[in-house]
């Protein structure tokens, strides 16, 4: 995989051409790769499933700490499961069917899951009949989904793309209201606080809603293109599910009820894509020091043979001292230049660099991917500037990433405002609009045909105030709203 | 999931109707559930999932530790890959297909991946080209593989089961030799010192290679109803699949020549069933201490409101005292009775029971699930306990498991002795063997069709030494090797 074509950078700069850009890193910095000849089906590499499995495991943490249990269900769901709750049934022509088995047809053909719901709650059914059994909290974690889209990205859109979804029941709507609360909260814990990705929270408009939810909430950020990535979602079920797939509950009063359900789902994938499209710069990925595969790496700087066994040893020495950090000396014939580019682009938080003269010296030359910035260091302090500056590269990485989203939201007074603004700028638009429930549909399908923007819906927990006398930018009748309008994935 | 009737224990004994226990266990220790309606794919349901991610913990460490770098490729495999490698190829009539998406027939259908060779081999033909980027290990983790199996049983044989798989290229065939030899040395790391499965290793006879391998050996064990049940496997590949997916490396001499390869696969099912199977008793599951979802249950045992708080605050402070420990406090409403049989048929391996008199006199009862055994100990000295007897624990269901495993293995002189033993006795049978190349199948099938037993192969990597004057005890030739038979799942 360290072929010399792969490694001639990145040859577009970001700000001119994202899209470009995006498609070079996945492909240069070896996250995946989309010659495995089935349309909508990548390769996740090395490098890039690594990052992957820290996102995976930032979840599976706050989610048992929240009290959820880890099962695994199948690949696959039966037909009748999938149509049981009427609008969830929607999802049926986006699915991939098993309808062959060796040389024969299967009697009874079964589909690729499009999401667990239908596969989970038939067994619900049959496992949980007393409130004493409830709250229950299940996840499963690093599992495909599958969804036969039209078009297909990386980290964006694949007809397989990787999963992580809890389901959890409960006796009352209020505990489920609860839970929304909290999966909020892990997206701020992990999305936020350890992958460094901001976003706001939304509630969706009742025509956005995930197909069979009450209600959905969202935290969405924006890529640099400008475009909304709904990177999570959860969503209070109500006992919509409840009633399609029967699980009933024997209440306190020995009452026989429908129970109550909230699923929540952040979106791996489109993690991964915000943490690619919002860190990176034009000379590839930048990430933050936990996430790092290898976060730093020893480039020792030759200039004769005669140095180069002190150097390595010395390198050698580096590395045990540092052996608490996944760590690598790169000892390839390669020219250091060629190397320093090689793990810039594949973002290595730290390099550190010695040549003969600072080791006479005792010193070091440290490397920060995420600032361009080089120190010289004493080799004797190494250990404290390691954990000095892996907080300093966050804390920056941090900072840049909200710096890139504030401001991000514009207001616009007019149809016509907001026409302009969105195509000439890249973020969310604030409008006045009449309604997120039904009655709005219609002004947002308008919308959506004349600018190719939707409606995110409202923030959330803390909407905006809407002043007296404001009208629907789309229809002008009394606007009840603030909306947040943005083209999205 | 607490419904009293799963409660009510086995009610077969193990020796007496092993298959009825085994299906008892699954079901009532809630470790997989079978209602989910598609005929061999099963829910693993949070106890057994907990144990299952346990051994792929212990697979992912040690492979990480050998130099393999995880990867993930997709669930399906392009059907012209399937059908790359000749003998491989045999596959197919296994395969799920998918063909239709939505309301439409798919132009190129695909297949839900029987295993990983095919999907991942074209792949390795654009990564690698030169012998400086050799050796490579990759390996994937928790994923499933499918095959349309006509029998299926959960952690035996599924149309879907859990898959775990390594594919390591190399420029030398001695290199890929001493891999499988690693390969080989993983299987005793985990499966024998941390699982406690006690097996033998062989080299399969040529007819029951892996499809496209040049060598399959794997480690066997033997469940109690003495069939032999293959836990893992690896195989050197010699250049088969190399030559078939273009994999060419140019070499330090400037030759292209094909990669040599190997690829190894634990049976991450066939590892949970000879767990259930081996260490099980009469009450349910048995679990090394390490492995256990939960590794102490904390029993208040109350006579009265009056102790009840006094106990429960002990209960507490012990469960903080322990929190290094997978611990919980049952507090529930059922009986104690009732408690002791559920954490026991669920395998937890020790119980700390409190009532009122011990807690007066300073004492708490200890009770170990693997050798019904109690203690009354000083509460004082818990921690030091706990430690000790977590150690007394391990060891006891290795010597257990090492003792049913031992004389597993008799000799036959004949054909005739051969089918009375096979009838008799369970376990592995040692008899003089034509041949283990392709001129010993003929030999193979007929005492397979008149047994009903396979030749698992010969000892690995020290075979039996073959006496003068030896004949096969099919045909009555020369036998040059001693092979073992047994029936297998």
């Amino acid at each position: 995989m360290e072929k010399e074509k792969n490694e001639l950078g990145i040859t577009v700069k970001k700000e001119e051409d994202f899209s470009e850009w995006y498609s070079q890193v996945i492909q240069k910095a070896e996250l995946a790769d989309i010659r495995f000849g089935v349309q909508g089906f990548i390769v996740h590499m090395p490098w890039g499933f690594s990052i992957i499995r820290k996102i995976y495991e930032y979840l599976e943490k706050e989610v048992e700490d929240d009290g959820h249990v880890a099962f695994l269900f199948p690949t696959v769901v039966k037909e009748e499961s999938l149509m049981k709750e009427k609008e969830h049934a929607g999802f049926t022509p986006e699915v991939f069917w098993v309808s062959e088995a060796g040389s024969k047809k299967i009697e009874e053909r079964f589909a690729l899951r499009p999401t667990g719901e239908t596969q989970i709650y038939p067994l619900y059914s049959l496992w949980f009949k007393s409130h004493k059994e409830l709250p229950f909290k299940g996840y499963q974690s690093r599992i495909p989904a599958f969804r036969n889209e039209m078009t297909t990205r990386p980290f964006l859109r694949g007809r397989e793309f990787l999963f992580f979804e809890t389901h959890d029941v409960f006796n009352l709507h209020e505990d489920a209201l609860e839970q929304v609360e909290k999966d909020l909260e892990i997206c701020n814990k992990v999305i936020k606080n350890k992958i460094k990705i901001p976003f706001l929270f939304f509630k969706r408009p009742q025509w956005d809603r995930f197909k069979g939810a009450v209600n959905t909430f969202t935290p969405d950020t924006l890529m640099p293109d400008g475009k909304r990535n709904q990177i999570a979602s959860t969503h209070d079920l109500g006992q919509n599910f409840a009633r399609a797939f029967g699980i009933k509950i024997m209440s306190k009063d020995e009452k026989e009820e429908y129970a109550w359900q909230t699923c929540f789902g952040p979106g791996i994938w489109r993690i991964m894509a915000a943490l690619i499209g919002i860190h990176g710069d034009d000379k590839g990925l930048i990430l933050p020091f936990d996430m790092a595969p290898l976060q730093i790496v020893i480039v020792p700087v030759l200039f004769s043979d005669k140095d180069s066994k002190e150097i390595l040893k010395i390198a050698n020495e580096i590395k045990n001292k540092l052996k608490g950090y996944r760590i690598k000396i790169d000892d390839s014939e390669a020219s250091p230049g060629f190397k320093y580019n090689k793990w810039e682009l594949k973002g290595v938080p730290i390099r550190l660099e010695i040549g003969p003269k600072e080791v006479k010296e005792g010193n070091i030359t440290i490397s920060l991917r995420n600032e361009n910035k080089k120190f010289l260091i004493k080799l004797k302090d190494l250990t404290k500037e390691i954990e000095k500056f892996s907080k300093i590269i966050d804390k920056h990485i941090e900072e840049k990433a909200e710096e890139y989203f504030k401001n991000k939201t514009r207001d616009a007074k007019s149809f016509d405002e907001l026409k302009k603004i969105i195509k000439a700028y890249k973020g969310f638009v604030k409008v006045p609009f009449c309604s997120v429930n039904k009655d709005g549909e219609k002004c947002a399908d308008k919308l959506k045909e004349e600018t190719a923007a939707n409606v995110s819906g409202i923030l959330y927990p803390k909407e905006d105030k809407i002043k007296e006398g404001q009208k629907c930018i789309v229809c002008g009748k009394k606007a009840n709203h603030v909306v947040y309008v943005a083209k999205s994935y």
